[in-house]
């Protein structure tokens, strides 16, 4: 029985078929990882060809037997070497010169022109990525499902944080722990962002001065690291009693990313730190007030940013100064990094089955990061939840 | 004081304009992660200008403090818009038309087209890849002792086996355990491949039946995972005793891999287990005898090949029937997958600076994979090991 049921597969296949009608492309052939995942419902290196009418055909390089039980498409061959791609193209759109579609927002140009040159230089690879980026926005209710069981991870991250948790070891042992506490609750592991040069390891666990250092890339919670080899996240500090404990976990269970980020103090947390707290929860509820089918996703970033400066954050919110993420919250799914973003120049509006991580966060010179995370879902009437641990910072006696 | 020595990056910048000038080219712009840490010495979000004479200039669009502190560079300036590019170009080479040499094998075309614009029409941007990976084959001193470093990190996990294993817990359990460990060694957590869809965990643990499935991608380790949104390496099963257990650990301390494979067992290790293991230690152990400058990387892959068939295990050496992995061992350093491989095709002769992590191993469908795996620098007159831990397979009692 596949993991992705056969009428998810069914309805993606016929969208993306849709997109290539509207394109007069005669097919798209799928190679990147997440985007198989998506289409054809198995990790196995393989190719898949999706013709503009008729069945898909999912191109096997590697272990068939596991492609067949995990895939719901009823054309899996073997590829037995890439100059069979054309006979295959042939079958499926008829003879040359084709127009195929390709995820080039991703595709190597080294790779691109292997394809052209197998294809035949008549033909022609057209970008078909925002097509499927698109359509991978808006998440079926399967989807949410598979969102919502990364989230208990999550959850069991919270729970477990108390008997983690002690004070003198340092973040980066922390985060170690909180790691293999979610491989125990079923974590895969592995954290997929789309695009060159994105990494990050599945948890960010933070505190301190330490925790304030901007980021290399482009997340809200920077963090000095141990090497310049991967400047962010957790360092060796030891974890001191009344300095708060951010951590930024995704989690994965079935290959749909969930984001959280919760608090933890050791002791007790100070006025002034709890105070910001406050303020992000504030700035976390008037978004939620707006968070419906409709809203414009510059608007909503606005608005928390008109809340956080009428708290007075206003100049460390998302990112110390000078630093700014430049956004409140992202869309998740199968990556971590996907669109539409509630930031500038987002002008589209939400519909049903958008997901989004929001995350109001400030920086702290002494603190580090302050702030909190849900994942949630666009309804038909406003939002869905997807993260269901308690909001309040979690506090752990001092010994 | 940075990271990596000034004289290093000096040197690396030497023989990558060297390539420029061989080539034609007014300038390399570095936009990779991993190249711009060897060329560069900083993970910092930035270009990297090298002309083809004259003084490189690292252009940063993220924190620039940093950027400075980790580079011996001289010339480090922020890079407020991409529009400024064609300027700073300008002021290194002279006016347009450019031509440009990027890492081709990397770059998405979506990015490519966006430079081509941004340089103007009439210039061209050209593959540089094959010139760095060339250059980043040959290994300094300081490399070998970074990657060494890397390896302490494979000796402790060694040494920590025991304190882990525990018979009945999943290797799932065991791997995140191990993972933990290897944090508090010092392991940054993060492996480094190159290219689209490349992705491991820091560690792969397997036992049984569950270890001897095929890999969904090229590596001589598959294993079953949890689920097939992650079809790789350890699964639920519990660990039983006469069951050997292989763990394949790729360990990161300054950004340099190094890449070790060992085996442990509760209770006693089957006397047929322990033949195969001997097997692949004698498989290495011939190997070393031709690991020296001058040796052709087939050559040695098929004398491996041969001393595993006179065994009686050439069926499934380096991956289940028909799903072999093709290879014996990879070049590794900042990148897991470098070039040379130890396989067919690979012609080129080793010289003193290669560095091989070579793996015999077998597929056993009752036991999973048994085999080995150390990491190892051609010098001037034969090989070095950067792999310190004991090769004999680790015995825990059984409780």
């Amino acid at each position: 029985m596949p993991t992705t049921p056969k009428s998810e597969i069914d309805g993606r296949i016929l969208i993306l078929q849709r997109g290539l009608i509207e394109r007069g492309l005669d097919a798209a052939m799928i190679v990147q990882h997440v985007d198989l995942y998506y289409l054809a419902g198995t990790l196995q290196t393989c190719h898949l060809l999706v013709p503009a009418s008729g069945a898909p055909r999912l191109l096997v390089r590697k272990v068939i037997e596991r492609a067949r039980s995990d895939s719901a498409l009823a054309d899996i061959q073997p590829l037995t070497s890439m100059r069979k791609l054309p006979d295959h193209l042939k079958e499926l759109c008829g003879p040359r010169p084709w127009r195929i579609g390709m995820e080039l927002d991703v595709l190597p140009v080294k790779t691109f022109q292997f394809y052209l040159k197998t294809l035949g230089a008549e033909s022609k690879i057209e970008d078909i990525a925002s097509t499927i980026l698109t359509q991978r926005q808006i998440k079926s209710a399967w989807e949410l499902e598979q969102i919502r069981l990364s989230g208990t991870i999550n959850d069991g991250l919270y729970a477990a944080m108390s008997d983690v948790l002690r004070p003198g070891m340092s973040t980066v042992a922390l985060q170690g722990s909180l790691e293999t506490a979610a491989r125990e609750l079923g974590n895969l592991g592995v954290s997929r962002f789309r695009g060159m040069n994105m990494e990050c390891s599945p948890g960010v666990v933070v505190s301190g001065p330490g925790g304030a250092a901007p980021s290399h890339s482009q997340f809200p919670i920077g963090g000095r690291g141990i090497h310049p080899a991967m400047p962010h996240g957790a360092d060796l500090d030891p974890i001191v009693p009344g300095i708060p404990i951010i951590f930024d976990f995704l989690t994965n269970a079935t290959g749909y990313h969930n984001d959280q980020t919760r608090m933890a103090v050791v002791g007790a947390m100070p006025d002034d730190a709890q105070q910001i707290f406050d303020s992000m929860q504030t700035v976390l509820r008037e978004v939620e007030s707006i968070l419906q089918p409709g809203s414009i996703p510059v608007d909503i970033y606005e608005a928390a940013l008109a809340v956080a400066a009428a708290h007075g954050l206003g100049d460390a919110f998302m990112g110390p100064p000078g630093y700014g993420a430049g956004f409140l919250g992202h869309s998740i799914g199968l990556e971590v990094n996907e669109m539409p973003v509630l930031a500038p120049k987002f002008e589209a509006p939400l519909c049903p089955g958008h997901v989004f991580a929001i995350e109001p966060k400030y920086t702290h010179p002494d603190y580090g990061v302050i702030g909190l995370e849900n994942t949630y879902a666009i309804t038909e009437t406003g939002f869905k939840r997807l993260s269901a641990a308690p909001e309040d910072v979690l506090v752990v006696d001092a010994p």
